[in-house]
């Protein structure tokens, strides 16, 4: 997906809003282990409930991976029944030498089929380049996290007086534009986004951290926004996991909708 | 493992050599293409090979991952099959909020019984902490890689004049001992490994880069080794590529041979 079906997509539901697919065995409601694959069938249901009102859809591969082999089907099945036209981001976190970084790039982009894959920068340009070179798929940098260990070297002062992560920012413009690379900003952060919004000016941004990790989604919208909205804000916890009982996907949409409400207000007063 | 067995097994084999499985099945022997589980019949064999010569093996998790659930079930197979005394290296690079890293740790210790994974920094304290809450299970963790894109961050200047990679070490060390965490520090990077090794006197490095990636296994072993060896030096495709014949698993056993050959004489020289 490029960026512009992108925007289409977010002005055209009045929503900017991810659904983070965090599924956990042992959160699931009680009455789907029953199910031959227990983790999509949750999916399915959360997909059908928050379809509309979501641009994007964001598996957490840790929960897929810690389930061993039929937790990869499970991602493959969640990721086919994802409509074509919603962006799908494989939450993995990877990067590697250069070699081994065209792997993941081939097992995300291409035998799953993810539109993003969330790349951590530590080990530079050529751990990230072989992502770049997928045609409409992206890479998003880790830049400013959302949890507290975020502060142990990301916000680390370099002889030049920048913090960490802005080297990362800046860097890593000179690799992609803002047509296949988006950074990872946590909403708990809303203090910094103005100034990460400077150096990015028209760079996506994917922002976790609304909800469960305390961020305030007016903040971010408000500070973050630029002219193609450039946001994708996270949520998961608080949609997925809203109810435990057998309206879990009721609730889901509820909360979604909820969210969508805000962010159509924020849509027309920021954009 | 507990680092007391470690060395004991380096002292008895007189060896430190890690054997990294980068399994790919477009590398492999043809002749195996027709084994029911290609991937896991090639790694049987090398392990057959070389088990004698080296302390560790690292399955590198991208090779597995790209070939969907069947991959991880050949790691599975793989690591099964590896026998009890031999140290064993996720190489994941994984790394995720405190939560989610809890989730990886799990695969990685009690669905893979792996001995250690490697971790990327970027995210901080609560992104390793989870991996280390399992006895005698250990973290690596990159500090200065040995591909190229390494100088991009991890030799930034921060404000107190010291590289972003010492940072990375220094901070890392109030985590965990020597017990439980090792670094991963790239052979190509000799020249600095004498400064790592006075950051770190006593902790273990994992050392890619030896061999295809052009480090010298001399310079690495004389400025980087300590009094209990304090080395695992790997190498992936200089071993299991050495023939793509059906005399692989000879040739590598005959490169593994030639390495511990030098590995022993470095070992009486520095250690």
């Amino acid at each position: 997906m490029n960026k512009e079906e992108l925007f289409h997509q977010i002005k055209s539901k009045g929503s900017y809003l991810c659904v983070g697919l965090d599924t956990d065995i042992n959160k699931i409601p009680k009455h789907l282990l029953k199910e031959p694959d227990p983790i999509f069938a949750f999916n399915k249901q959360i997909i059908d409930a928050t379809v509309d009102h979501c641009v994007a859809y964001k598996p957490n591969i840790a929960f897929y991976e810690a389930m061993g082999s039929k937790g990869w089907d499970s991602l493959q099945k969640t990721i086919e029944y994802i409509p074509q036209e919603i962006f799908t981001i494989a939450d993995a976190k990877r990067g590697d030498i250069g070699n081994t970084s065209a792997l993941y790039a081939r097992t995300f982009f291409e035998t799953y089929n993810f539109d993003s894959v969330t790349i951590a920068p530590y080990m530079g340009e050529d751990s990230v380049k072989p992502f770049l070179e997928f045609k409409d798929k992206w890479v998003i940098l880790l830049a400013h996290t959302s949890n507290t260990g975020s502060n142990d070297f990301q916000t680390i002062k370099t002889e030049k007086g920048n913090y960490f992560y802005e080297e990362v920012i800046t860097k890593s413009q000179q690799w992609a534009s803002s047509e296949s690379l988006m950074y990872v900003v946590g909403a708990t952060r809303a203090d910094k986004i103005k100034g990460i919004r400077e150096l990015a000016p028209s760079h996506f941004f994917l922002v976790p951290g609304v909800g469960a990790q305390g961020g305030s989604l007016e903040d971010v919208s408000r500070e973050g926004m630029n002219k193609e909205c450039g946001l994708l804000v996270n949520s998961s916890r608080g949609i997925i996991y809203a109810s435990d009982g057998k309206d879990f996907a009721q609730q889901a949409q509820k909360q979604s909708k909820a969210i969508i409400h805000e962010m159509s207000e924020y849509l027309e007063k920021y954009l």
